[in-house]
């Protein structure tokens, strides 16, 4: 998450996140909000410090208080650049001094307060320390939406993202399958996704014949062949937003059996697809297109959550599983990608990045979802 | 901190590198050590994740009992491959399961645990809450020492690094300065690090002019000019131990004060250097540099720690500062690198990683210290 900020925020989009989520954390009961390096930060902020370190920065947002950037003194002159530093209090602390009472100052001594996930065990501790009767909370279990639904702005940015790894998979389906190893397609994949845009590439899976069947497979040495299907998921950042999709291409003309596997996950995308809309539970996605897939015979081949939501990072809450009732928003972006999994034999996953609209869902990825044929 | 395996290792390595780790806990008084991915857990097993996420990956180790991995169940084929798996028991773990319930089994309900720095917050949280009578400790808070002393592979690799370091210092002298840009002269650096087999920049500053006096400017667009002092610090990891190392250039001839400050930098460059022994404590470092510069009148331009470990990381402790009595010991490495910033004008940085031997110190970077005239 280092690197550039995404360019079309100004501070008073930023000063609008922060007092959202500072509305959210009071709604939810939170004395405040301590914000890390890193997603959160970017999204609340626009700063994204070139490295987390053992030097503590901190974004402070407590209800009734405008926020607070603790920030190492050397790092300060960054931090001010940042398109948020407009809506921003800097609170700068040098080598040698305590940062965590610097924070504890900005504090009320007691409540619950939420902190970013992937804050540093360090810095939970000396605040834990310095704030004895406080009490904490991962952001995630506090406030899972705060990112989750998007503005216009960024739903553009999502859906440019989209649109370039559509891109990428127009070209990737041209070029040869057959006696290349899966880490070739993989780094073709990684540099469409740059050549199309991204600055960053999270992920490029290409699972081919047995490996399809494996749904955490990344790539590896096997060297394609003509009669395997090969599972393609890629993505990444563009302009500070993510892609991720995946389509299963077969190489030469597919048997009767990968193509009748193929269209029901098609028939299930399709499915959980047709079920996003405002108000629905994420769970009713995960239940629309495994229903398709069980009424199939296929159940237990269909060996993870229907999707996750997808923002400032490729992965993240909302996720479309059974159980989570959070209920749909319109703005909110996710993936929806069944899969089937016929262990040994092959595999099948399709995915599109969906955000909901008013009366229902839009995908931002729109190539073809028939199984396509390559060389 | 994602990537390969540094090569040389075996298990029986890792294996004594965890056994070291848990003998010493045990000294501290604590109950066991929670390793999160990252440096620690490179150092311990050998096993990188390829991201760090809301799924807890932790090795425990706990005096008198071997060392157990707990893993998400879809990254346990991974962690399996690490070379340090022999040493390792897997405890994997499926979405929807409790690896906080798990993991706090495998200790006992009491006690002081240290904890990685970078553990994500959210897993310490999910710890404290199932382990309610424990307390922690971060790692460097606690150990501070525990990967600081490198045996005799491991400096082979340090001194590998350094060496591609000193490289690439004797190729960027003989570009083009004057004229381009100070992010150009930092991509150069970035490439010729990659061309001498690291495998991951950390960092290339380039200061010049007027930004030479700022210790921690990276690089920015100015245009570097005849008559500029350009501060040049890069550095990174090469088959997973880090280099980094400063020298300062000037652009054309130098002026008489920038050659006197540039003589005095040496200076103290060498004098911290000439205090590395073992037994002295890394206060004396910092205090043999430091004191060269004050007694020069300069000692309020000297604005930073003269210098920090380095290994698996490129920043680590042990620390040169004032205060840090912590004895040296053979194998040890850390940076000297005092500087002088004048305001406004320029500065000078020299700086070489340096390890302790049984009679004093070894220099890992040796190009030349003489003030080096670039075009």
């Amino acid at each position: 998450m280092t690197g550039s900020t995404p360019a079309p925020f100004t501070a008073d989009d930023y000063r609008a996140r922060m007092e959202r989520a500072t509305g959210a954390a009071a709604d939810a009961g939170l004395a405040g909000l301590l914000v890390a390096p890193g997603p959160d930060m970017v999204w609340l902020t626009g700063y994204a410090p070139t490295a987390a370190t053992e030097r503590l920065t901190l974004l402070v947002l407590a209800p009734g208080q405008s926020p607070v950037l603790v920030v190492p003194a050397l790092e300060a002159p960054d931090a001010e650049k940042a398109a948020g530093a407009p809506a921003l209090t800097f609170r700068d602390w040098t080598d040698g001094k305590d940062p965590y009472a610097l924070t504890a100052g900005l504090l009320g001594g007691s409540g619950r307060l939420g902190i970013s996930d992937n804050a540093w065990a360090m810095h939970l501790l000396g605040l834990q320390q310095a704030l004895p009767a406080t009490s904490y909370a991962s952001l995630t279990e506090a406030l899972p939406m705060l990112r989750a639904v998007k503005d216009a702005a960024e739903l553009e940015l999502m859906a440019a993202a989209g649109a370039a790894a559509d891109q990428a998979f127009e070209e990737i389906r041209k070029v040869p399958f057959a006696g290349r190893r899966e880490s070739d397609i993989g780094r073709d994949l990684a540099d469409l996704l740059l050549r199309f845009g991204h600055s960053q590439v999270d992920f490029t899976v290409v699972g081919s014949g047995p490996n399809s069947a494996n749904p955490h497979h990344e790539v590896g040495d096997r060297v394609i062949r003509r009669g395997d299907m090969v599972v393609l998921d890629f993505g990444g950042l563009k302009d500070g937003y993510g892609s991720d999709t995946s389509r299963t291409v077969h190489v030469g003309e597919p048997t009767d059996e990968e193509r009748e596997v193929h269209d029901l996950v098609r028939a299930a995308q399709e499915a959980g697809f047709r079920a996003v809309r405002p108000g629905a539970a994420c769970q009713d996605v995960d239940r629309a297109a495994r229903a398709v897939i069980d009424d199939a015979g296929y159940g237990r081949y269909f060996i993870h959550r229907t999707g996750h939501g997808i923002g400032v990072t490729t992965h993240e809450p909302p996720y479309m599983i059974e159980g989570e009732e959070q209920p749909l928003v319109p703005g909110m972006c996710f993936s929806v990608e069944p899969g089937v999994y016929l262990p040994g034999r092959f595999g099948v996953r399709i995915e599109d990045i969906v955000t909901v609209t008013e009366d229902g869902g839009r995908r931002l990825n729109n190539t073809t979802r028939d199984l396509v044929v390559v060389d």
